[in-house]
């Protein structure tokens, strides 16, 4: 079947132009409900911002009132941090957009609101958040927010739950599914990037020479380690459990104090439950070992370790809760099960998807610290001896929870193998 | 999500016309193909055959050459056997067409050929096979056909693996499962009337009341096996390995001493590699049970029995040998593993896919005893007595499959359990 070529999403290029500086105004004025939040006909004050990995990112003010902003985003049809020469189908927007919609729905308090979608133009534009911060670097610098872990808990309940088998019927989700069975260029980075080259010599692969003899000894050698991982890519190409955010770290999330923003679902995809809980919780430890060189140190480490059982509870809790509420789903019927039956059913169903993430945990600590896409948290660490050894760190926990995730009862059992771990010096 | 409507087919009713032996000839005049195989403009014999569960299914002969003759199958926008007042969308016949064009590509020597496939219309026109019986009549009478087993266990390594992630790149694999995502109205017969409700109070059921009490003690209130069927359901709903027939029973396959030909491709959807494996495997130990009554006797239960070994062999050799001459593909790249970590990970595929065939097996049992569609080689036995022994004999045999699937190490401790069971009188 290797013949078959995928269909191109049916995207015109007739009605898609890549907007600047100059064009965005015209554009922008044009839309009723930006034009409410930015006011019609005014000054703009425009400003790129973002990564600028994959795609435009724009704030775009009222140059006399910068409290009136919008987020305009825009995909281009290559990797915008490399260029044309590495074409990249600007259909990834409209998975963004289908997610962020959904997500409109199910959990308006924890993402973006949307001013303006456009799928022919791949442009989205949105809720501008002010005074939130990135949490991956608010969580280099040592700060606390005491709401985000259940915050992310909370948003993988709802979003997980209702999109999956266990809440929906059969064929509006087989509907919803097709929706995003074809964000295929996406699901292949993260298929290669995650779940591949960081366990084989690859030129993609990061390169720090202490980290790499190392993981040529311990990564590309243990057998046992590498067919895990092969296992998890598994459920990763072929299980449909709901429809996951699929890249769910600190670096897609906005905070302060008292809220969260979930932001940059472009690689929404129906995926196993476990990927989304397993990696945003290994951001959380691959932020705990960099604190034994940041300033936040053992407290702010405790404080991180702290939030992963905060996250899984919450995310259990209310997950079952939905699940308590729900009628005839897909999975399951009234008068199939006992109450018993049922409970006995949830629990099962909780131990082997905190199995599940622990595996899937471990896979993005190794290709977070191995792989092409290091997180900040360590790797903008200048000194190579000690980015190396909170590298090998990283690399020793994540077979250790692979080793052991068997063993999980509950996420207690999680956080002391972590917690045990960094009680060791490490520097 | 509940409220999402699945998106209707895109069949236009403007081309779609019910074809009857008036409209039929000048139907197929207008074809080639068609009359190419029965002349053209010749008079034509039209005979309605098939079970007229779903579909017509018409021969159509040149009446002055019986041997010129093609098969016309038309789905209608309801279900056959009941009538217009049970809608089931017509595009069934989009994917039967889908899967048989495939399986054509794939396995041309085990599918009937294709002379015209009309998806706006609904209809496909093949091959006829004169000299081929339903392979579960010729069981039931049993006969012996020496090449049937090689067959089914070759259609299923062909078809399973080179439809997967094992051999697909990642995009083009998305791209055909892409093609198969919305058979939804089918998927949701299986999951129901397979995997829900055969173990519980449904008015769908079979009753015949020595059985149903047996099953309302043994089955509906046995906990450990319903909670498993459970997790087959879920792999049904949820795990998308490949592109199955999803229907593989010893109905849908044709057969005589020499050829195998497998037919009613329309169930054909993404889902786990073991429902093929374990649906038509099950066929063969409820016939082997009928054969306590039926004429066969001991010496065809033991042929049924050493046919079940040479499909799984036949499929696992040739699965194997097709996973070794593969390049790369979504699962796999040439450099990740070694040759001995290869094999390590074939083994320990072939193991979980022979215990999951086993369930997957021990449902089907199930539900051809206590569901809506039983197998003739049970059901048409006129005396209740016989029938219901031999019903709750199969159901005993599901339920130890199920509870013994994770003792399986090969093919030959799958059949021992049979053979053991099946050594005790049953009648």
């Amino acid at each position: 079947m290797s013949s078959r070529r995928p269909e191109a999403a049916p995207l015109s290029e007739e009605n898609y132009r890549v907007l600047d500086r100059e064009s965005l105004p015209s554009y922008l004025n044009e839309i009723p409900a930006v034009t409410d939040v930015l006011g019609k006909d005014v000054e703009h004050e425009i400003t790129e911002i973002g990564d600028g990995n994959l795609n435009f990112v724009f704030r775009v003010a009222n140059a006399a009132d910068a409290s009136k902003a919008v987020i305009v985003k825009q995909a281009v049809p290559y990797l915008r941090m490399v260029g044309e020469e590495w074409p990249l189908g600007r259909d990834r927007m409209t998975y963004e957009i289908r997610a962020l919609s959904l997500y409109n729905e199910v959990v308006p308090d924890l993402v973006p609101a949307i001013y303006h979608a456009d799928e022919e133009m791949s442009v989205l534009v949105m809720e501008f958040l002010g005074d939130h911060a990135i949490l991956r670097l608010g969580m280099i610098e040592g700060v606390e927010y005491p709401e985000v872990a259940a915050h992310i808990g909370h948003f993988m309940a709802e979003t997980l739950f209702r999109t999956s088998a266990l809440s929906m019927a059969s064929e509006p989700r087989r509907a919803l599914m097709d929706q995003f069975t074809m964000n295929a260029e996406l699901c292949k980075l993260t298929e290669e990037f995650i779940f591949t080259f960081p366990y084989m010599d690859h030129e993609s692969n990061y390169s720090n020479p202490t980290t790499d003899e190392w993981a040529r000894e311990n990564i590309h050698t243990d057998s046992a380690f590498k067919l895990d991982v092969l296992g998890f890519k598994d459920l990763f190409l072929t299980k449909a459990d709901a429809l996951l955010h699929a890249d769910l770290h600190t670096g897609s999330l906005m905070v302060n104090q008292d809220e969260s923003y979930v932001i940059d679902m472009e690689f929404a995809y129906f995926g196993p439950f476990g990927f989304d809980v397993g990696k945003v919780i290994s951001n959380f430890l691959l932020c705990c070992t960099s604190h034994h060189h940041h300033a936040g140190g053992e407290s702010y480490r405790n404080w991180l370790l702290d939030q992963i059982p905060v996250i899984w509870n919450t995310f259990e809790t209310r997950f079952n809760e939905l699940w308590l509420e729900a009628g005839d789903s897909a999975m399951l019927l009234d008068g199939l099960l006992t109450d018993a039956e049922f409970a006995t059913h949830r629990a099962s169903f909780m131990r082997n998807l905190l199995q599940e993430s622990a595996g899937f945990c471990a896979c993005s600590m190794t290709r977070r610290t191995v792989g092409i896409a290091g997180v900040a948290d360590v790797r903008d660490i200048e000194d190579l001896d000690i980015r190396s050894t909170l590298e090998i760190a990283n690399l020793r926990l994540a077979k250790e929870l692979m080793a052991r995730r068997g063993e999980l009862e509950s996420i207690d059992d999680f956080v002391a193998i972590a917690r045990s771990f960094h009680a060791q010096p490490i520097l």
